[in-house]
């Protein structure tokens, strides 16, 4: 059912990425930022992510012998260095994700939010990263320049395919490795009035179920799986154990390839270069002026 | 548990439609006119559908032999002209959907939009369309004027009942196939903020077993059956493959009548015209003023 | 797991209620009231309760053989007289539900109100309603005291206890005749943005399925199983399918009394009178004036 | 998965607390002060809690010889005296829960409403309570320096681990038993529209299964499992069925100790004390001033 299915290395029959965005307590920040400091239930349940989550993250990719992607705001890889640190010790990458998780969309100045993570990037992480995902997904083409101008290699932040694409403007070009909302934790897990975002709950392995239902899919068509998930949710004890599981079963019965995101670039840099693989492009800006009817 | 139904051809129990509304990303555009020509990720998750969801769609109904029903708002004709052609050339109808999926309850000078949607139509497909569905199903009464004189012959907008009924106006008379949320797949997988449709996601095989439900009930019943879905979400692979499964099984082992809109009313009116069947009859305009205690 | 659970005839093990609240499109009319007659789509939502629905209704109780209680708002009662007709010829009840579904807390006067809906049932019904349900639960103490006045001998809106109840004032007593949205059907299937009511609508099963548990729950306690459904919503072909089903079985299976409202009443009324029953008493006015930290 | 499980007594592998908030119609009347004594249905809705609710459940501890946690908001302990003093009578404990279910970080003056709240229980419940709860767990700093000045023992309303940690400021100690969104019954089975909190209403044994998924992982990893359920809610007759069936079968099978938050702190400073455990620590206030790109 995809057109175009990438020769993934060594035969794998599917590309598997575990993304994790590690937002910890940004969001309430961004969100309230009057009294935010003061708002200890919604920092608390933030920090879970960075102290307790992604640790027990790290240690079953670890265990696992897989490396993943991370993205985490600047303000987060300044406030949480010990995550940040064990991050890359553990072997994973870490990409840009916003300053302090603001929506770009909303974000006057974009560009001045965008160096300071930078700034961030290069003093805890060593240098820039290869990737970026918008908060909330919200890229727009001012954000896209900067990341072509920076070199970045990759952005993940929009759902035109299944599979990653090529991304091509004037000023240059990107792998686009695309998110969707059937891979994401937010619509089943998240539940923070304070951001005006209230799904039910769902429990463990019926939230986690669409996902698993995702990656089979991928799986037959050839495809790529990439989950959108976050440590203060999805890392929490009984959903990890079921993503664990999960894991561990896809390892022992599956040719898959787990990898990092910046590895799948250079993957699709390589096929492309060898001829074995022509990839879809989307050349952008899409529009260059409001539309409607007003025109 | 239907009182009338309709004698469908060769005696099939069941008429069946899998009707696409491919709004692309023409909901953005009409929901943040201001900036939404900038907003690349609602754009993206709007392209998937005439880029990836339709040829796959399109893919499958060659295969299995049947001819389906897509709406398509006519700036999306403009827009997406290679997936239009792919529809006609599969031999599957297109129906009137607006302009820019304009609700027409808020859209001053419903007339302006209509005829600009109509040119889009007379450009690209050919000619008047046979049917209309309202974005956001929002019909009124000056859309059924607009309707009637020009010649459509069927709605498919409301929900007055579980098979085709016959709609009469003053000035003159359609079918309306109706619609219901039961089989519209944005309760299941719309996660839309920038719309105000944020629905926590259902799994695939969760968020389509009620639509197989409401098909069993209808097939028992000797109705009619429709979905009303959109390329960007019922498309995605996952769930596709799903529907895909379910289309094969369908067609394996059930005595069903897949077939277009127009075509089910070409059908109504030669039952109609041959005596072997009387539909119900809703006469409108309901109401010609406001209804209430202020009367 | 009931203190006080009452004896009911025949020593059926529980009272079962499948009460509708026959709405039609009155909810789009007091909720939008400028535009409302024009808006095609809410309105043919709402007709399927009183021409589609009802008659699929009465078939299965006529058949089953069981009289059970609608409330019905006086406009719908003027609007809808031939679905009135029918209920009461199949020997249901009638209750007052409001005028036009306007809610008693927002709507002010309600004696008017309450009174021109009193009239419809007068008019078509025959007399003064036994019962009575506020319009989205919302009944207040000046409605409370109207139905005291007008000697009605139950209501249907309050949520204190698993079973009936005595409702006291100063004024009379009243039947109470508890509600639970755990056995509403808006929670499972209202998908309705034009009063904001956006849930993310269950397949059939599942969403009916939490109703069969409550009654499973009840049927074990020698208690009381009352549905609060709408024609346009659980009268749908498939849902229907699903409580007809579970209607034959209930009463194959299960040792239970299906009964209207009224002849609740007459039972309970007989029970204390005879002194086989003390019922628990609520005494209202609850509260007499706003409470506070400002007292 | 836990790094630093609690030996728990007796060997026993995992903690566990039902713990109720019992809010009654403090709700609306907090979120609606100016005509909540006249909103009888939602305050019979709460009524439900002390009076159908808590006897129910109390009956179930007695027969199962377990003690638990309950906090209640102060005016609600002088409104249902007979239920505090039935749960006082059962051994149970009752923690602070704000005076009227006030958020702090909405109420101006929090230390009026705590001290306020605090004569309820030295009245009512002889003394001053050992743990608090925030009303929709917004706990701030300054709560939080009233609970170290008048010798609160824990917190319960923040959510930085999956086990009890200890918090520090520069005023003294508490333990916090931490909360989470996937084990509290508002997600699964809110329904209130006046404030604010439309969940879709799982079934009983759906809405709950998550709860049972969530201890067998804390079970497995030698943890801590806490519901923060409420009478109204979870308290219901068919959902307290289920839970009371998980009750007895977890007694019978599982190696788990049942305990009140109180009984688990003063667990929890014997084991500090004797050397035997290490308590993870967070140090607050975490900030003193407002976040973000003004700093």
């Amino acid at each position: 059912m995809i057109s175009n299915p990438v020769p993934w290395p060594n035969g794998a029959r599917c590309a598997c990425v575990i993304s994790f965005d590690m937002d910890a307590d940004s969001l309430i920040h961004i969100a309230r930022s009057k009294d935010s400091h003061d708002r200890l239930y919604p920092i608390s349940m933030g920090r879970y992510g960075p102290t307790v989550a992604v640790p027990r993250i790290l240690e079953t990719y670890r265990r696992l012998g897989i490396k993943q992607s991370f993205f985490v705001p600047g303000w987060c890889i300044e406030t949480y260095p010990d995550a940040v640190e064990a991050i890359l010790t553990g072997g994973h990458e870490i990409g840009h994700h916003g300053y302090l998780h603001e929506d770009p969309i909303d974000a006057p100045d974009q560009s001045a939010w965008f160096e300071k993570a930078l700034e961030a990037h290069h003093k805890y992480c060593g240098g820039t990263p290869s990737g970026y995902r918008a908060p909330v997904y919200n890229i727009n083409q001012e954000v896209l320049d900067l990341l072509v101008e920076h070199g970045f290699r990759y952005d993940s932040s929009m759902m035109a395919d299944d599979i990653p694409y090529r991304i091509e403007t004037s000023k240059g070009q990107l792998w686009e490795m695309p998110v969707h909302w059937g891979t994401d934790d937010w619509p089943p897990f998240a539940h923070y009035s304070e951001i005006g975002y209230m799904m039910p709950v769902a429990g463990p392995s019926k939230g986690l179920s669409g996902f698993w239902e995702e990656f089979d899919a991928a799986y037959d068509a050839g495809g790529f799986f990439m989950l959108i998930v976050h440590p203060f949710l999805t890392g929490r004890l009984a959903r990890w154990k079921h993503v664990e599981t999960w894991l561990e079963e896809t390892l022992n019965t599956k040719d898959v390839w787990f990898a990092r995101l910046d590895e799948i670039a250079d993957h699709l840099d390589q096929v492309v270069a060898s001829g074995a693989y022509v990839p879809r492009r989307e050349v952008l800006p899409y529009y260059t002026a409001p539309i409607g009817h007003t025109e």
